[in-house]
């Protein structure tokens, strides 16, 4: 089997399980309560949020923890979304996942505010004309914004589009979970004031994820979430850490994603010589975004007439994404390809190829076999 | 060191890492992915409900998996709170987890419903004709009430509870993360209609937990919660699942529940005795609940006079509980030791020892000798 579907999961990688495997069996204390064992636990997790806060561009009192990338999305978009709390009117991505696009329009109505999508060009990238143009007419609190899209690859061009929304006094929060160890990126420097990573995606535990905020959007968090203190008091729930998968995740930031990154050129080597062979052999075939800038280890696909379902089908060797569910309406496709301006059917026919640290050149030739039939 | 802490966080054992090891290396697909690894990670998914909901005796389809009690909690209590969405009337326990009483008071307010705490007798357990008295008042549509409570170890009359409540046409809700494992129990039996369990306090990983209701308790929370399916539909946040962590729990359910309660008697010997010796040589001191049903491994002290904190300066050996912080009103103390009727000064003194699988004959004597000076 060829596992091609490393922007959904990795495995986790030996050096990080190896320093989690003491904190499952002897330092296991609970970091809540007021003893050594506690307090051990206490500093692996202070500890962690260096590593964390390094490998995105940011501080290590700005790390909040939360068990996954949906919980970090949900809580940097309804804790932004209080910097107004009567009225809080939120820009998003179309094409965002889905936690942050449900979240805009929940946190928006309850509050009795305004939620509108910011839409993408053809190329499948946030248009930094259009946004301004959005921005310009409204009264918004925050913009929510991937650095790039985990289907498609495709990047935005986030620093652009932070400055605007600052001009404007807006929030930017940035999803960089499928960006973090592909692209290498200083949120500071793209002058986003919160980013989510997930552990799950770069070599580390799954459980385990980060919303990095600044001070300016602490801030508002605070607002959302009464009661809480500062940085330390925002950690996910008030509940029992995870301290073994938080361990994990801040070993994943500090080796995962330099070796991710360094391994990158490889990935792209690969990526540009399967699309190649693809689009020379395979008839009627399209890649998403092949002109965009994009993730160098994704590659977005369709082949004219062909359902994914079906695909998967002649391609049984073959690990790779797509949407699995039959859409009822055209609002049900996936709503990354249909922004695009493609039909539903089109994004029913869509499959996505991510590699990975471990995808050899062989994987590739075999790859390529079972698709070039 | 003696850790004495059990009741707040166990270890890994050591059967339950062995299983974890290769979901985090090999078989680490996303659940939500459709492909191979994809269905292998749903498969572990699905054979872990299986241990879960025996532990606890329902049924696989009941289990709901959540990353920790505290979510488990909120998401029963919001949920059984929809039965009635505009004016949800919700009756808690005095001395419940924070995770609970804040979430009630959220749910029943935010709905513009009431919530109202059922008081606790001297010895700490809600008592069924003042429960009853509560319920026949009010027009309320569920209650959450543990099994039992984690600082003094003191057992409710579940059972009887969830009659009364029944009677009355409530959904039970019973939070009973601190009893599995040392209390032999069944959901069904119990006529509980959801269980909060997690895996962190069962010899499992951190990170897992879950919510197991029955067919009319999800009936509710779909409501709460619409747009999720039945039960697989509305495992945590729609995100992809700590698959390596739900194996762990599972395992943790099957073997290490039952060698934990195989074990209890040993505990309540060494727990036995311990209190005997406390009493014996040292003078105004109490043990909470002393006469009431109890954990077999719990412990919850008072010394006169000495506060908690001090206590801890003269064990450095021990690794016990007690509430840190220094309360600025009667409220911020500990609830649980205030709602039995002692004053705020007495819940600073509290401290609670709980006994595990590991603790041995001569951590009970290296624990008296600190204590005993």
């Amino acid at each position: 089997m060829v596992y091609l579907d490393y922007n959904n999961s990795t495995p986790v990688d030996k050096r990080v399980l190896d320093v989690m495997i003491p904190v499952f069996t002897e330092r296991f204390g609970s970091p809540t309560s007021p003893n050594r064992a506690g307090n051990q636990a206490k500093q692996l997790v202070e500890d962690a949020r260096i590593p964390i806060a390094r490998a995105v561009g940011m501080d290590p009192h700005d790390v909040i923890f939360h068990t996954n990338r949906d919980a970090a999305n949900k809580f940097a978009i309804v804790g932004a979304g209080m910097k107004q709390p009567n009225h809080p009117e939120i820009v998003y991505g179309i094409t965002e996942h889905r936690s942050v696009t449900e979240t805009c329009f929940i946190a928006a109505c309850g509050g009795k505010g305004a939620c509108t999508p910011a839409m993408v060009n053809s190329l499948g990238f946030v248009d930094v004309d259009n946004f301004e143009d959005i921005i310009h007419d409204g009264q918004y609190v925050m913009v929510s914004i991937s650095l790039a899209n985990q289907v498609t690859g495709i990047i935005n061009p986030i620093k652009q589009l932070a400055k605007v929304a600052h001009q404007h006094g807006l929030l930017v929060h940035c999803d960089a979970s499928p960006a973090l160890g592909k692209l290498p990126f200083s949120a500071k420097e793209l002058g986003v004031d919160m980013v989510t990573v997930d552990s799950g995606l770069i070599y580390g535990p799954k459980g385990c994820a980060a919303l990095v905020a600044n001070r300016e959007a602490r801030r508002s968090i605070q607002k959302a979430f009464p009661g809480r203190g500062d940085y330390a008091d925002m950690d996910s729930h008030d509940s029992v850490l995870n301290v073994p998968g938080i361990v994990g995740f801040g070993k994943a930031c500090e080796v995962a994603v330099r070796d991710s990154l360094a391994d990158m050129p490889r990935q792209q080597t690969l990526c540009n010589n399967f699309e190649d062979m693809m689009l020379k052999n395979i008839e009627d075939m399209m890649i998403f975004g092949q002109n965009s800038d994009r993730l160098p280890n994704t590659s977005c696909m369709i082949i004219d007439g062909v359902a994914a379902k079906d695909l998967v089908v002649n391609t049984p060797k073959l690990d790779f994404s797509y949407e699995d569910t039959q859409p009822a309406t055209q609002f049900d496709a996936d709503h990354t390809i249909t922004a695009m301006g493609y039909m539903p059917k089109t994004a029913m026919g869509t499959f996505t190829v991510s590699l990975g640290r471990d995808t050899s050149n062989e994987d590739i030739d075999e790859m390529l076999d079972q698709f070039v039939v």
